[in-house]
């Protein structure tokens, strides 16, 4: 307890010192809690767990809003217990997951960048606690925030209440890693001034109104450890695929072998895709990046990146291990930031981001469905990718061209779901080749589709589609009464193929 | 001639002036060129006219670039005389329509702000040939653009020959009005210094570079008048209902009584959406917006607004003659920038615009088409309205609940083609009423959706379809084989409606 104290160097705020399951006490029937956490890095932990307890006598909702998805099972827990009826703006949960599809709750699913705006300009309800983890608080009223910023000093700055769960378990070497920046309300509001990816541009803390806070938790666990599934054949695939186009870049002169800042997104694709950069021979990177997974942190080991900033730190347990025993080596080179910060279309389109995001499906004009499963069930959220897409320089998106065996074609006449128009969408990578589609017609753009990237068991029944189509004529042929023909195929017999019961 | 000679300072170049058919010759098969013109405005006339010409004799395409849409029937002449290759990034001629949807020439629909992006980026094919219309050349070598903007700085920093035309029909009180600011290639690039809708970041021309420059030819023709359709009772009402919007969002205090500024896309309803602000409460407006149409200068006129920033003025005969007659009393009011800046998502994100733009169809989930008719037949471009949507304070969607005698409805239960996602649509407004879209998720979106905006006659259809998707569960329920019903029951028997031949 005492060593903990240490960490409330404000020592006035060590009478609000009290236990979860108080701090959980306080929350009521239809309030709306703001909670820190990204991509399952730095959530307050102790309070929600307090929160799902109490649940157990006494029926109550509250909204939650997150920076992204939480860890340590906190999003399955609530949703078990029945206690969210509004979440927002990710999860990655499959319980939630389910529970959203049923309708049980109601998910908002935004732009990243979107929340705070959102937030501030008071077009959310107002959040009535901030609960937010932190390694410490400074002397002058800082929050020095653990392994993520997300939304966290918007919820505090606009909360009613403040709670804060400093977590021993988190290295006390995070502080000075952080650079918080809030914006002004928009019209009375400056040019954010970041120019290069390793600028620092705000406070190396949280400022908050310490009237607000109502009490301050501790706790002692560390983040839940990111899942990454290792490279695959066809993973290993699509990384060559997309170097081979990073080397067109250099070749005819639009990018350097510094490349431009990079920014991937989250999950086991992406992940295995900067990992490919390793033996490339592009040098000096840098990463602009939401979330810093395994793979930033191996291309840092490797002298192959020389700067990362994030919004957060997700790692497998073993990097994690690695990295927060040697944080040292690795403090130079990191910057975590707000997420409206990492994901700020004011700074993608400055410095000009390399953008590679997972799809969960495409159609052949380069539409693409990031976030429903067959047009209907939620899988994670938009997350950060329509940040990205639309602002980048080059904006990629990559997935496999099929799943479940062959009975899914990523590659769909119509996607189900539009969550990145033709105009936000540059180039398509599947484990087959990519398709460069920059300044191409909706025509041109289905022929480069079709050969470059569908699966060759795909390649005739969407050329087939594609065909009967161009009868029907138009700058998008379509034949709509079959432009879902592939998913209903699937749900009646299995597979997205026709005349066929199922590959395996 | 020695009248036009005089708009020539730089009198050194006055050996380069040429007739328009000498210009025309320069240009060979295969060529690219990028003209001048926005929305009708400001476009190049002879050049492009005697091309035309040209073709009568001999066989040759070009790719044209442009700001936006041409006036004087060029695109017109252009596409019937088939020397059009690839268009971009907007159009608004039935007949290049026509021949788009017929697979004539390749259609590339951009983000108008991101068209300068590509080609600083060398991602689209180089410029041969800027053909850029100007009141005059400086002494110190700017061209003095006239009624756009446009992509022209672009095009002119980036071509490898450039082609003035000196258009005395153009009044020269134009001059000063424009602001030319050219942003560096992105990773080298500061923040845009603009922060308040009049600021002036630029330079009141374009500066060349004298060797690039080919000819100068003279012209004396007016630019085409818009046409804007008067006002009836539905678009009367729409504008009434995103009043009461504003009235609201004032009462709450998240606007005051000088709202933000406002963008509004070009079309007679968003010009009778501004047109009913004359007598609302509303003070001291400012406009930040692409077109310039006749409500602006109403607006001016009736004091309500105090400076409007675009990229073109296009205006109705009427109007065209008493602004540009008057110009004096409007230039202190008025400035004139790069598209790339008037819908750049740094400035529209920081100064928090107001963003009205006109949907084609919309579905129960907010996500726009702004488009494609029946999600293959081209009608314009998205032109500006993404640029605009994604980065607003508030993204409002105007559209009349019926199309074609009540034939057609806007509303639908799935877009034919999505321009807009749901992540990007606040608010959508029909006669009927308007739906605050903001921090709902799907299925309370829907509901708002039917009941405020769709027509009595859709009503019962759109429910039936949206009760049958709730069976099938899911974030955004669907029956995916129904999705396009409304659509293929068009096709079908000329009506959306469900056991119905014809209405008229």
């Amino acid at each position: 307890m005492k060593k903990n104290l240490e960490r409330i160097k404000n020592s006035s705020l060590h009478s609000l010192v009290v236990g979860a399951n108080e701090a959980a006490s306080w929350i009521q029937d239809g309030m709306t809690l703001g909670l820190s956490g990204f991509t399952r890095a730095g959530d307050a932990k102790a309070v929600p767990m307090a929160l799902v307890e109490r649940a157990k006598d006494e029926f109550f909702k509250v909204n939650i809003f997150t920076g992204a998805s939480l860890g340590s099972d906190i999003d399955k827990l609530m949703s078990e217990a029945g206690i969210v009826n509004k979440r927002l703006p990710f999860q990655v949960d499959a319980t939630m997951r389910k529970n959203i599809n049923a309708g049980e709750h109601l998910f908002v699913d935004q732009h990243l960048s979107h929340t705070s705006e959102m937030v501030r300009a008071g077009v959310l309800p107002t959040v009535d606690f901030a609960i937010v983890e932190a390694i410490s608080i400074t002397e002058d009223n800082m929050i020095i925030p653990t392994t993520s910023v997300g939304n966290s000093s918007t919820f505090i700055k606009h909360a009613n209440h403040i709670i804060i769960e400093i977590n021993s378990a988190q290295p006390e070497l995070l502080e000075g890693l952080h650079d918080v920046y809030e914006p002004e309300v928009q019209g009375h509001r400056l040019p954010i001034p970041l120019t290069k990816v390793q600028d620092r541009i705000g406070t190396i803390g949280i400022p908050f109104d310490p009237e607000k806070v109502r009490g301050i938790v501790f706790v002692n666990q560390q983040d839940s450890p990111s899942l990454i599934v290792a490279p695959d054949q066809e993973t290993e695939d699509m990384a060559q695929h997309l170097i081979s186009l990073l080397r067109e870049e250099v070749k005819v002169g639009r990018l350097t072998e510094n490349l431009a800042p990079i920014q991937a997104g989250i999950g086991s694709v992406a992940n295995a895709v900067l990992h490919g950069m390793i033996d490339s021979e592009f040098e000096d990177l840098t990463i602009y990046s939401e979330v810093l997974q395994d793979s930033v942190f191996e291309l840092i080991d490797a002298g192959k990146v020389t700067f990362a900033s994030g919004c957060s730190i997700t790692l497998s347990q073993e990097t994690m291990d690695r990295v927060f025993g040697n944080l040292e080596q690795y403090r130079d080179k990191l910057v975590l930031r707000p997420q409206e910060i990492s994901n700020h279309p004011e700074i993608i389109r400055r410095l000009g981001l390399i953008s590679i995001n997972t799809a969960l499906e495409f159609d052949i004009y380069g539409n693409v469905n990031s976030t429903h499963v067959s047009g209907t069930k939620m899988m994670n959220g938009i997350g950060g990718s329509g940040d990205f897409a639309r602002n980048a320089r080059l904006s990629i998106f990559v997935t496999k061209s099929t799943a479940k065996g062959g009975n899914i074609s990523s590659i769909v006449p119509f996607a189900a779901h539009v969550d990145h128009t033709e105009h936000d969408v540059d180039v398509v990578v599947t484990e087959q080749g990519y398709a460069d589609l920059r300044g191409l017609a909706p025509r041109e753009r289905a022929e480069l589709i079709i050969n470059n990237c569908a699966h060759p068991m795909y390649k005739e029944q969407l050329r087939n589609y594609y065909e009967e189509a161009l009868t029907r004529g138009g700058q998008t042929p379509h034949v709509l009464e079959k432009a879902f023909s592939f998913h209903t195929n699937l749900a009646e017999h299995g597979s997205m193929l026709e005349k066929v019961e199922s590959l395996v």
